[in-house]
């Protein structure tokens, strides 16, 4: 997607090293950070400079590439092995970046350091178009649902940022706009990491699309005044079609339903966990209250700090995701189409 | 209240002058301010040292004392006058501001200078102890639906710091704990402005009350899991029983109905307006945008300050207020007792 009026990925290869947008430092600051080695990479992806289901996926598969590039003649394939472990040791509970890591090992299997070599760096290369690839038919399905002039309202930060590129809630609207409709955006700020404010707005700037942030207080207000559709991302998708995704989805879904308006979750079909039967299933992770009680930003002097929002000895709970029953949901929007969040479709999808 | 053990009011006379809380510096540091003249008095209210609805009628009502006591023989009814004048323009929306400035000006109707000065500070101070009866009331009434041991959600801050004693929303819960009653409260942190994590964590701090700050977002999520009642002040009360509240009111009730959690609202007999038919004519003010793309708190080295949140460029929508239809509120609690939200009882109640 665009940057600055240029076309960028989160990340790519560049001869051995691999290439990404230091996120950290967005929404303030736009830098590239290279990871020469195998170790930088499983630096960056700990140190979240990548994030992002897709994005992740993508880093592992590079970072796994170079370390068949880096591994020495002796004893290569337990150089590769150590590699992926650590590669795999920096967000363990990340299913993609294991998806991601194991898509190259695979390429390389049976062969001889050298061949190894030669095939490694496309094959993470291949892993990332796969993953580009996929979201930017979410778009192209996705877009169908949008007429010209469309509100729409979104939740947290499901845009190209946290995939190789195009990206799922936002995908649909970026296919929209090169199919020459006018769209508005309503970007729920999503506290308490503010991922809407910060990463959804500074995509839909570069990408020149209107809209705005709003407080996530405000959603139901607007929604009432007329908001043509919500369309959000997910982090798991059980076999009955229960949706666990960024704390307050579940809040929206509601109000979208008080008021008639569509709720879509758009998600490449690796989100489907068939093993889930139900949301009910699906553990929530508690974060840092820190994260309640402060707020995180571009500080005086243009240093990033944070200031504490609440009084000395208050606690805070900060559950991180929500579920979202499946009959709040009007379908979700994969790669391979458009269905309903409903057991029997979910299972002739992807079963 | 309770501050650090001790008991207080928001504002207060002492001789000539008016003491308050300056809740400018909530929650970090609790430092009372003192109003020498009907002046300072009136340069608090308009810089915010004081506010919600009943304080700042208190402070109307003891500015207008200040002015009594300040004013010359020569001429003193002009001087009353223009101090009223002051005193209202300070915040000229604020009804309660113009009923605490009126209620002293009544008293002293007719009297000569020496009587008005003899009256006048009972006069404040009688105002200022009906707002406090009034929120006990609610406090009374309010306590009643609070069983042992249940947990309350709130939004915003609509507790003592927003009147002269007790508060709306919380004052059944202060009610209820000094009726030795356990209670757990849910504290919306309510952005953008973070009135729930600044306010009503410091006054439940300080009362001791078990709390723990959520995010906005988190409502539904909780509500899910177990709420009992969820509580909320109002800025107005149409005439068929619309409420007007903090932004992020509307979707909490949206929220409580899906889960039936019953959804009150705790205010005075004062917010309700029957000239306003419906919420439908309650204009929604339009605040800065700065609120929601900033963040402010207590940063590096102790300063009050502020972090930027959203990128360069981006812009917010911050509606201060929405409008919760009758149909969603379970009860009013009003200091005369509680009733439906429903045209008739309100005009039995009001009319």
């Amino acid at each position: 997607m665009q940057v600055n009026n240029k076309s960028y990925r989160t990340l790519w290869m560049e001869g051995q090293a691999v290439k990404m947008i230091n996120q950290l430092l967005l929404p303030h600051r736009f830098e590239i950070a290279a990871c020469e080695t195998h170790k930088d990479t499983a630096a960056a992806i700990k140190g979240m400079l990548v994030r992002g289901a897709g994005a992740i996926g993508a880093a592992g598969a590079c970072g796994a590439a170079q370390a068949v590039i880096e591994a020495p003649e002796n004893n290569f394939q337990n150089y590769i092995k150590n590699a992926a472990a650590t590669l795999w040791s920096t967000r363990p509970t990340a299913q993609n970046l294991f998806a991601g890591i194991n898509f190259v090992l695979e390429k390389i299997r049976g062969r001889n350091l050298k061949e190894a070599k030669t095939i490694a760096r496309g094959a993470a290369e291949e892993y990332a178009d796969n993953d580009a690839a996929s979201c930017r038919k979410i778009g192209e399905f996705g877009s169908a649902l949008i007429k010209d002039g469309a509100k729409i309202e979104t939740h947290c930060n499901a845009g190209w940022l946290a995939f190789v590129d195009w990206g799922t809630a936002l995908s649909p609207i970026y296919f929209a706009k090169r199919q020459g409709k006018k769209v508005f955006v309503y970007v729920d700020e999503t506290r308490p990491r503010f991922q809407g404010a910060i990463l959804t707005s500074w995509e839909l700037l570069h990408e020149k699309i209107e809209h705005r942030i709003i407080p996530d207080n405000a959603g139901a207000y607007y929604m009432s005044k007329g908001v043509d559709m919500m369309i959000v991302g997910a982090d798991r998708i059980a076999a009955n079609g229960d949706v666990a995704n960024k704390i307050g989805t579940f809040e929206k879904a509601i109000a979208a339903r008080e008021f008639g308006v569509p709720f879509y979750v758009a998600a490449p079909t690796t989100t489907f966990d068939l093993k889930c039967a139900s949301g009910k299933n699906i553990p929530i992770e508690e974060r840092s209250e820190g994260e309640v009680l402060y707020a995180a930003g571009l500080g005086d002097g243009g240093k990033i700090s944070r200031v504490r929002i609440a009084p000395k000895g208050a606690h805070a709970l900060n559950p991180a995701f929500d579920v979202t029953p499946a009959k709040f949901i009007t379908g979700i929007i994969t790669e391979r189409g458009i269905i309903k969040s409903k057991a029997g479709e979910i299972k002739r999808l992807i079963g």
